[in-house]
């Protein structure tokens, strides 16, 4: 159990004003996403006016946001100083890290991009679908590249998608490490460990200011090798005696080697379902990174014509995506693939908070054709690919920051991650807690909270960036919640008669088409009312409609829906 | 890790045709809710032209259900026969068991409701509030109560609420047992065991059919005793040194027993807050269930005249409620509390699924504020009230049933249960996997799945029980998503010409009031052409409106906003 004072010395800024202006030799930094919430994580660094990012990520939308289909950081602070980014450095290739790019690059092409092979590969589909030519700059770890007045080194991380990395950024004003994402797997399935060597090094040589990934700060623990997912998969082969579908993430190759590896101990062929599956493997394949045994592969066309015990789909869905093909397949929708009793599904994946109700209605719909699913409440199919209360700590003994900035995570995170730091000794002064746009200066080796820029939420909705706002939303949820009445009525002032009777549209109210009837004669009369006291104006009529629906709609369902009348003078 | 064939013999019944008439001498069970779903709870037995209703509950609405408060079991197939009604057994008083009674007995208000002295007590508080005077028939564990051919025989269980109870149904045709929801704690704070007793001696006797509680069944093991939770909040009353809540469920007496224990021990006052918690802690205090120290209780309104060192705050709110007062101090906007940093705020429950991003906005919320939270991940501050696998087995070895229909539950989780059965021996054959509507009969000592009735939602809206449908429903989904325009255009068919220029009204769309501007002009021009052509026809031009419109706003914004064209004649 957690209780402690962790963080109390900082408070929330709610009252920050603009940030005085950088002083010479200083180092600022502050976050335009991922700080407070899980998701579009861009950190933006600067030095001697010059510019450098950290990741460009998007976040999915929640319940409150409806229609939405993603959220972008607030490019706004640094929209009328494109020109002074010296670069985009990405530490790895998930969306809520790249998925913003195409959006930062349509305002401004050729800021380079760097990143390992992996990554840039993926950013590169990306960019292809959304018609743009980046300059993409690969670094490996252990390289360095410097980028403007930033030094960057690049340090091998471990995580849940091949080839991430952190990043130190060596500026005159002194060491900023980020950690990206990452965890601490001492067994990895490729080989490839967090550099706890560099950071150590690095600490040696002294670490400014850290930016550490919190996701899992409330998490006890280390990680349970990935590597432990094996023998449970092979559990599930050697039981399974029909047809067999395993849903991850698209970009988990080693979790999909895995059941490659499986399968072909089983002797089962495998087909990629879902156009991300089938891409980033296909990405990860012609990179070395997914081992393939020839002959394994086949399509889904051949895997239906084959018998269900002889093939694996490795599908997405996993987060119970209703158009996903796992999404269609539960509902019994699917064209190619019909789930009978005794087939068996595994979600070896985490479950996303806020897709609870989408992933467990997807298990809902399989298990009442009959199928067994296997997910992580029933077995261990899934490890996390984010440092738990364990590592982080051990990472902040090694590489001994002077100043912590806890990032990627909401506020829970980032005050768990602050009280595992004042467990290792940092003082709380030291633990600079920053949500999105607040400014942390580096001067003089010091590192404090010195004001804040206003940022929000850029909606993408289909095409459309940010004209869908707060406004927008405010109305779509009312009418989602309530619906909408509409009543138009036509008048001719110059004799104060009503030309058509009153005209109602309703949508999302109810069922039933008459239920508004009564309501509309007394709408009548309260119009006829004020026409024959000679009131013809249209919005004191609209005030009318307006007053008399809201208030017979309240007394009589005590509901709101939202109210629009219309008033035409011919 | 369960990868079983469980249940496969019996698959969704999809096709099932209208029960043939009970054969004389039979028992007919349908579920009118609760299967297929947590929520809702209602059995329906049939003998003899007679019927008993086991649990009357809600279920509460999903996002896929938005602006519906609650939803119902669907009377539909018992409504023109509540005269055959003998009796409503209560099993416990939470609100998936007792919430839809009002709406029961207002259809007929003097069906007998038997239940156990506490759940009567708050039934007749709910009562009280919808003005509704019921036939209470108080009953305990041991009792025997004869409704019409039920012999209905009372269980004591242990659960989440006191005063649990499950019964067994003697009829000629059989013994039916319903456990109700129930758990194993063979530590309970108030002594009542489940009693197994009882089961077994049922057992022997020859239980023909076992409807049993199947939230857990995907849960490995056995439930942690309530009283293990003492010693959590006993260390974290030990190290609050500040103000200190604890937010639980208005109906855990058991929970805010120890909350008051331990407040009792530090000193510390305890006030109420929530009209539930208020309500329901005044009733179990009544009847003994809660002991209460002298002078250990304050108002609300003493507490934040007392330092907040010398108070505990029990509280509503712990699913995230908006409105709740913990929801409302999260934010900063309660009237009376001010979270300060150093606080310590324990969501003493479990995390309903649909609620997790509510829920973790309310903590985030404090988190920000610079309060400690003490939750179900962090530390042991709930156990679940449910059976996992482990009792569900011992349950099933004790109380030997020929048949089993897993209840309470979503499929997931009935197939779970229909696992642990076959695991203790059962044949496949003797799980009976129904869902909501599907009728089982037992006949000649055999249970069968006989057919199946309609059941739907009933949506409670405001005061609306039944007119929100689900065509209101999926409006608001797609108004909630998309928002709508709304197009009006007065003409003059005689002349055919325009009369108004087309107006516009529009939610939803876009923060831009200019969005539509660009079409309005395409739509008069189409308008006018076919006005040209001699055409004017309402319905035509309507089309025009929603062609023209949906066309445009699909090629610029790849968007489908409802469209809603109105035509007025003059």
């Amino acid at each position: 159990m957690t209780v402690s004072s962790a963080g109390q010395a900082t408070q929330p800024h709610l009252d920050l004003q603009a940030p005085p202006p950088l002083p010479a030799g200083g180092l600022r930094v502050m976050a335009l996403g991922g700080l407070g919430e899980i998701g579009r994580n861009m950190a933006v660094l600067e030095f001697d006016g010059k510019l450098l990012v950290i990741d460009c990520g998007v976040l999915f939308p929640e319940a409150e946001q409806p229609g939405v289909d993603l959220i972008l950081p607030d490019f706004g602070v640094i929209e009328h100083r494109l020109d002074d980014v010296a670069a985009v450095v990405l530490t790895h290739g998930h969306e809520d890290h790249i998925g913003a790019i195409p959006y930062l690059l349509r305002l401004r092409g050729d800021i380079p991009l760097v990143g390992s092979r992996f990554t840039l590969a993926l950013v590169a589909a990306k960019l292809r679908e959304h018609r743009l030519d980046p300059v993409l700059v690969e670094v490996a770890a252990g390289d360095d590249h410097v980028a403007g007045p930033f030094h960057c080194e690049f340090i091998s991380v471990n995580h849940s998608i091949p080839d991430a990395l952190a990043v130190a950024v060596h500026t005159p004003a002194g060491v900023l490490v980020h950690t990206g994402d990452f965890k601490m797997d001492q067994l990895p399935l490729d080989g490839v460990l967090t550099d706890l060597g560099a950071f150590a090094r690095l600490g040696l040589e002294g670490i400014d200011l850290l930016l550490a990934d919190s996701t899992n700060a409330e998490v006890p623990g280390f990680v349970v090798p990935e590597r432990a997912i094996g023998p449970v998969l092979e559990d599930v082969f050697r039981r399974a005696t029909q047809r067999l579908i395993v849903s991850s993430f698209a970009s988990h190759v080693h979790r999909i080697q895995q059941v490659l590896d499986a399968a072909e101990t089983h002797g089962r062929k495998v087909a990629f379902v879902g156009r991300s599956m089938v891409r980033n493997m296909g990405v990860a394949r012609d990179h070395g990174l997914l081992r393939v045994a020839p002959g394994l592969m086949v399509s889904l066309d051949e895997a239906t014509s084959m018998p269900p015990e002889q093939v694996v789909l490795v599908s997405t869905g996993s987060q119970g995506e209703p158009l996903s093909a796992l999404g269609r397949m539960a509902r019994g929708e699917h064209h190619q693939v019909t789930i009978e009793a005794g087939d068996t599904i595994v979600l070896a994946s985490s479950l996303v908070p806020g897709n609870e109700t989408a992933v467990y209605k997807v298990i809902n719909g399989l298990a009442r054709l009959g199928a067994t699913v296997v997910h992580k409440e029933t077995a261990m199919v899934h490890v996390s690919g984010h440092a738990p209360a364990g590592e982080l700590r051990t990472l902040l003994n090694v590489a001994k920051p002077r100043y912590l900035m806890p990032v990627h995570g909401e506020w829970r995170h980032l005050r768990a991650h602050a009280a595992l730091a004042e467990q290792t000794g940092m003082a709380a002064d030291r633990v600079l807690l920053a949500e999105d746009g607040v400014v942390v200066d580096l001067v003089d080796g010091k590192a404090a909270i010195t004001g804040s820029v206003p940022v929000g939420n850029v909606y993408v909705d289909g095409l459309n960036v940010g004209d869908v706002g707060e406004e927008s939303l405010q109305e779509r949820r009312i009418l989602g919640d309530e619906g909408f009445v509409a009543l138009t009525v036509v008048v001719e002032p110059s004799t104060g008669t009503i030309v058509r009777p009153v005209h109602l549209s309703t949508r999302g109210f109810s069922d039933d088409p008459t239920a508004f009837d009564e309501v509309l004669r007394l709408v009548e009369d309260n119009l006829k009312r004020e026409l024959s006291d000679g009131q013809t104006d249209a919005h004191r009529l609209s005030q009318v409609i307006r007053r008399t629906v809201g208030k017979w709609v309240s007394d009589t369902h005590r509901r709101r829906p939202m109210i629009i009348p219309t008033v035409l003078e011919v």
